[in-house]
């Protein structure tokens, strides 16, 4: 029995998770901005506890508690390492050390994109794979990789930032200070660009019927209209489509991991998206045998994230490595 | 005691390795360019029991053989898969089958980049280190990816093939097929190309020293006149290394290896390379932690592959890996 905590930018979800990685009960609660770790640490001790009750658990039963942090960490100390979007966790605060003080038990941290990368690859849409990836499509392009059923994140803890590789040299200027990052366009920040550009050429599409203003524009307002049989969203889509391809055949090439999944709101368009995107990836992908990657949609939502979380921890994981 | 070849465009070199990955004895031949592969396999074999001879053990106490290949093979069948420049390869060669009937031990087919970069990784750049990364430089940029000292390379084996990311969308043509490869920039040819175009452009450059004809242009052309002083060459090789450290920023970003070694040809140019390129690297990726990848030349040379293609099969390497 396991707890699983994904810390989000304003919430905090809390999950009550079986050792097959089974989702029992699940609590929320928004993230008081306190800018205090301690009032942070009180308030995932108390989810925690929360979250045992309404699973109808005693809480001696948690083997471990894992947390799902927006930013690196460092695992084995159990420090958060940088964590730009949670005012209350500045450079290196001892989040576990501060949680243990409180509940002594295994505290475990993970970055939260590999949390949910390791959520889809037990029980969702790579379940059964040694090797998997998962891309995390929001406000950035989060990656998620899975090597012999366990999130590898290099020898730093900090790997996995599959969207920080460049697809445009001197290209568009990406959050994270270079240019031509991956992220800058396969992100919904991205798409949500190039459907405002678009939109401003021809004030006669479809796309300003779901965003009358440039300011209700989302990653949806294009799809929609394009789904609608509107031109210029299905061209802004088309060049999405190819411009996340470009990324994902480079993984994939890399990788050849057995399933890639793609979670995060964008995921959602199903196989309007999925369908033309595995077309470009297996035609320009450097296997030349007949095992190909399944491109798929993530399974789990948000409950990737706290199920993984969950799951970072037990030892258990670990020792199926070689399985 | 194992046998490792390295079977290259042109050469047979075979080794003799300790457990330990030593290179007790070395020997070589040219490929006979029959098209047959019993032929290939004939000469394997031979070779094989002729490295023995000359490391003065007995042919009984060789525990397996592994061989390196500059195309894809099958691990689990012990078949090429696809192998351009080889034509006693053709797909689906079951060369694994076809040399144990004629010595019954176990042979382990490997990549050729995979190979050497399990060379550097036990016995070279990156001894000692758990996760690391080979990038070799030559007509095209091979990789190999280490993780948890084995080699990683997906579920069909066909993975690591680090130089067909996209950097430039819509870029130079790659000989994969796509545009913008990594490799068509990062790689001799990439390199080779800018220098022939600056050396056309500068008729008085002091590339022209060193290759009076384009004919004779070759990866150390404009590095020899860059540190002689001519500015059209530091030029080529300042835009040579900006390319190359884009890509592996991007793997620096996806693996967080201890190490990151290069090698082939270009990575002999030494600390003219290196450092100027690990100070772009370690200034655009995505690490905030103090503990950065160590960016260094290979230092096994050719004897890379044949050491790494001898330890490609032993049980015993599997079996360290939790350690």
């Amino acid at each position: 029995m396991y707890v699983g905590i994904d810390v989000g930018g304003t919430n905090l979800v809390a999950g009550f998770v079986t050792a097959e990685g089974s989702l029992r009960a699940k609590v929320s609660r928004p993230i008081q901005s306190s800018g205090d770790p301690l009032v942070l640490v009180n308030d995932l001790v108390s989810i925690a506890r929360e979250v045992c009750q309404k699973a109808d658990v005693e809480e001696r039963l948690v083997r471990s508690i894992g947390i799902g942090l927006p930013g690196s960490v460092d695992k084995r100390k159990g420090d958060v390492v940088f964590c730009c979007n949670i005012p209350s966790l500045t450079a290196r605060t001892p989040l576990s050390d501060m949680m243990r003080k409180q509940w002594d038990i295994p505290i475990h941290l993970e970055n939260d994109a590999n949390a949910a990368a390791l959520g889809e690859a037990h029980v969702g849409a790579a379940k059964g794979c040694r090797h998997s990836v998962m891309i995390t499509i929001g406000t950035g392009v989060g990656g998620g990789i899975i090597i012999d059923g366990l999130v590898y994140s290099g020898f730093n803890d900090v790997g996995g930032e599959l969207g920080h590789m460049v697809i445009c040299h001197q290209g568009r200027p990406c959050g994270c200070g270079r240019r031509g990052c991956w992220e800058a366009y396969a992100s919904a920040t991205g798409l949500i660009l190039d459907t405002k550009e678009s939109m401003q050429k021809h004030p006669d599409s479809l796309m300003w019927q779901s965003a009358p203003s440039l300011g209700e524009v989302d990653g949806r307002t294009a799809f929609d209209a394009a789904r609608k049989g509107d031109d210029a969203a299905a061209a802004v889509v088309r060049h999405y489509i190819e411009m996340l391809a470009c990324g994902l055949t480079g993984i994939v090439n890399i990788f050849q991991p057995e399933v890639l999944c793609i979670g995060g709101g964008i995921g959602n368009e199903g196989a309007f998206l999925i369908e033309p995107l595995a077309e470009i990836v297996h035609r320009d992908n450097y296997n030349r045998t007949d095992r190909k990657t399944r491109i798929c949609q993530a399974v789990l939502g948000n409950d990737a994230g706290v199920i993984g979380a969950a799951l970072s921890g037990p030892r258990e994981l670990h020792e199926l490595r070689d399985l």
